[in-house]
């Protein structure tokens, strides 16, 4: 946990399995600290993101809601507050304040996320207790504070998502600052870009402004979340927020600096963690599937193309089955889009391979399949394309295989 | 079997099982005739639909692939012959040539249409014999004929798709001539928006124009065909024909007369039942899922709002547990893009409603949730949507449910 945050969770009885539901982060001394902020572009946006990003534009206006300041995040899970009319926004308004007045902050500095089930309202009179016994007692600046925070997110996740990365920073005197970056996240389901991070927070010790932070934050969403796939469906409460406490003494950070590009680097090697082991944790899957592609017109249509084969559902299909089926992922590949427009490839010298062997070269090569399949048979696989389109854009996504198990746990439970 | 047409099918080895594997329609006099065409989208294009856009450019360059005249379609299934290289053209160009000779047709009068595996070489030696035999005493015009060649192009289809229409229009003496308008198509994997065809013919004997035709299958395309959705991957090989015969003795139909419109909306009729015979059939499919949207802009965004909550995994496993879960189908709505952009929706006023029972209005509306499931659990399922979005645009999708059997046949064999 980097300096200056709080943080905590209880069971406050929105989960019917009695776990971790309620969670608030908080700057360590109720001032409003730097962040950042990427919201779904999903048009049924949850309340929570409806309120967050509204609080956020509130308190920088020319932030336009990506930037801003913020003292604490309110965190709930097992009920996403989605599609659930004016009286859902009321609940979550009501639970909002209640924290701001909780920690003696004005309602503006609070920002919410929110999982779990759509079209259900928050049971607020049952959480009113729980969040003033979590504020007054159970709010600390541990490891095991921040990773509490991640379990209560959860819902139908196996494990919790973290990670951390340090790095040295001068401080005003000149001499070095420890700085650390971590980020928590949850999964699993309705995971797709456009923000497929479902609800991720990352948070540093370093100092430095709001707009600074999303100016790290947007290219990192773009790299890691935005190509991270599970079902094809993107959230109504996607939120990713980067916060900055400045608690580490290290000097405020420019633009374009050195230390700026260390620190983005940082946040980008967070970001990539975390979307790995939502891709990893997918419903229902046994494999991480990346693919990396090469040679396309531009990155941008590489992670398109990248994303296209993640994302269908016989590619995903014929991994389970560890069936180096190449002919779904060059179908895949010649499926990509951007904005409406088909992603370039020369198909007389497109190039893939499926864990390290190549098994097509503008015409189907002869390889071991038998070798392949055992190969696939891992927690993690590597799909490469080259799409030969003139370019130099590399991209890469991330995904998961699709099993029986992802068809029975999302048509027998409503979640 | 309209008048005019011959077809007839053969098991030539193609198809481990033994099953029907190779088709042919012709113009029963050899003569070229007015066709029209729409092929995939996907950038990985086999050499099928390579070869029959070039001659359908080549017979009439005013058409741009899109129309022009041919006298036979040949048909293979149970490989698709897509990325498949250099190789793969010569065995379409060869085979192709050799129907040609067989019919005594120039070649660039015979299109194609293939369906199976990717990747994988088609038998073309083994299939000469066969394809000679079909052709001297296989072909006939009759509906069985017709049926047959239905069967030949099904893969993993449980059945064979048809639909008829028949019409009265003028003959040249102004006295009535029954027309007919028949289809067949084959599902049932790799099926998405746009072209989610897989394969269809469409066969009329009324007298028309190339570009006419082109003109008449567009819109039916749009409007059915690329509403229809599987599993979210556009096939490789996607082609759909119109072909005319004018051999009903009616007489030549004029741009924009009412007997025009009278045929356009049989093509149409012809073609919904077609796309909805495919999604029914879609691999491991229990229930048909329509969806029909109002209150869009125009009718493109009611269209892309339609196909985003079929093509939903989330809302696909819901229907197959008989979970009324509108949650993920508000989630689907606003998800929805066209090029890009999202579809306007005004969520304050959205309605949805499940088999025929309001579930969403602006808030969630109290219902009988064992009612609605036991009304989901049928053959066919209708979800509506108002998008209150202030325009009167209108469209539908055609889906399935997803179910484990999707998963274990499209993991344990490749297809």
């Amino acid at each position: 946990m980097p300096a200056g945050f709080v943080a905590g969770a209880v069971a406050a009885g929105i989960k019917a399995s009695g776990r971790l539901d309620l969670g608030v982060l908080a700057a360590v001394d109720r001032q409003p600290l730097p962040v950042a902020g990427v919201f779904t572009t999903n048009r049924m946006r949850a309340a929570p993101v409806e309120l967050s990003a509204a609080n956020l534009a509130a308190s920088e206006p020319s932030g336009s809601g990506h930037w801003g300041r913020a003292a604490a995040v309110l965190s709930t899970s097992g009920c996403a507050n989605a599609a659930t009319g004016v009286d859902g926004d009321h609940d979550q308004a009501g639970l909002m304040e209640g924290l701001a007045s909780l920690l003696g902050v004005p309602p503006v500095e609070v920002l919410a996320i929110s999982t779990g089930l759509i079209g259900t309202r928050l049971p607020v009179d049952r959480l009113r207790q729980p969040l003033r016994e979590l504020v007054d007692h159970g709010l600390a600046d541990t490891d095991d504070a921040l990773l509490a925070l991640a379990e209560q997110m959860c819902t139908t996740d196996t494990r919790a998502k973290s990670a951390s990365v340090s790095l040295e920073l001068p401080g005003a005197d000149g001499g070095p600052r420890a700085v650390g970056v971590s980020g928590i996240a949850k999964g699993v389901g309705m995971i797709h870009p456009r923000m497929a991070t479902m609800l991720s927070i990352v948070l540093t010790d370093a100092a430095l402004e709001p707009w600074l932070l999303y100016e790290m934050l947007l290219p990192a969403v773009m790299r890691t979340w935005n190509q991270l796939t599970v079902d094809g469906d993107t959230s109504t409460n996607d939120t990713v927020l980067l916060i900055a406490s400045g608690a580490s003494g290290a000097a405020p950070l420019h633009a374009g600096s050195p230390e700026h590009d260390r620190l983005k680097s940082s946040v980008q090697a967070v970001a990539r963690s975390l979307a790995r082991q939502q891709a990893a944790d997918g419903e229902g899957a046994t494999t991480l599937i990346t693919c990396q592609v090469s040679g396309a017109r531009d990155d941008t249509e590489a992670r398109a193309a990248a994303r296209a084969v993640v994302a269908s559902s016989l590619v995903k299909a014929a991994v389970h089955g560890r069936d180096p089926n190449w002919g779904r992922m060059a179908a895949a590949l010649g499926n990509a889009e951007v904005e409406g427009r088909p992603v370039s490839l020369r198909h007389e010298q497109l190039e893939i391979a499926i864990a390290g062997t190549p098994v097509f070269a503008g015409q189907p090569l002869d390889f071991d399949r038998a070798a392949v399949a055992r190969a696939m048979d891992a927690a993690e696989l590597l799909i490469r394309a080259d799409l030969a389109a003139g370019g130099d854009g590399i991209g890469e996504a991330f995904g998961c295989d699709l099993s029986e198990r992802y068809v029975v746990e999302n048509s027998a439970y409503s979640t």
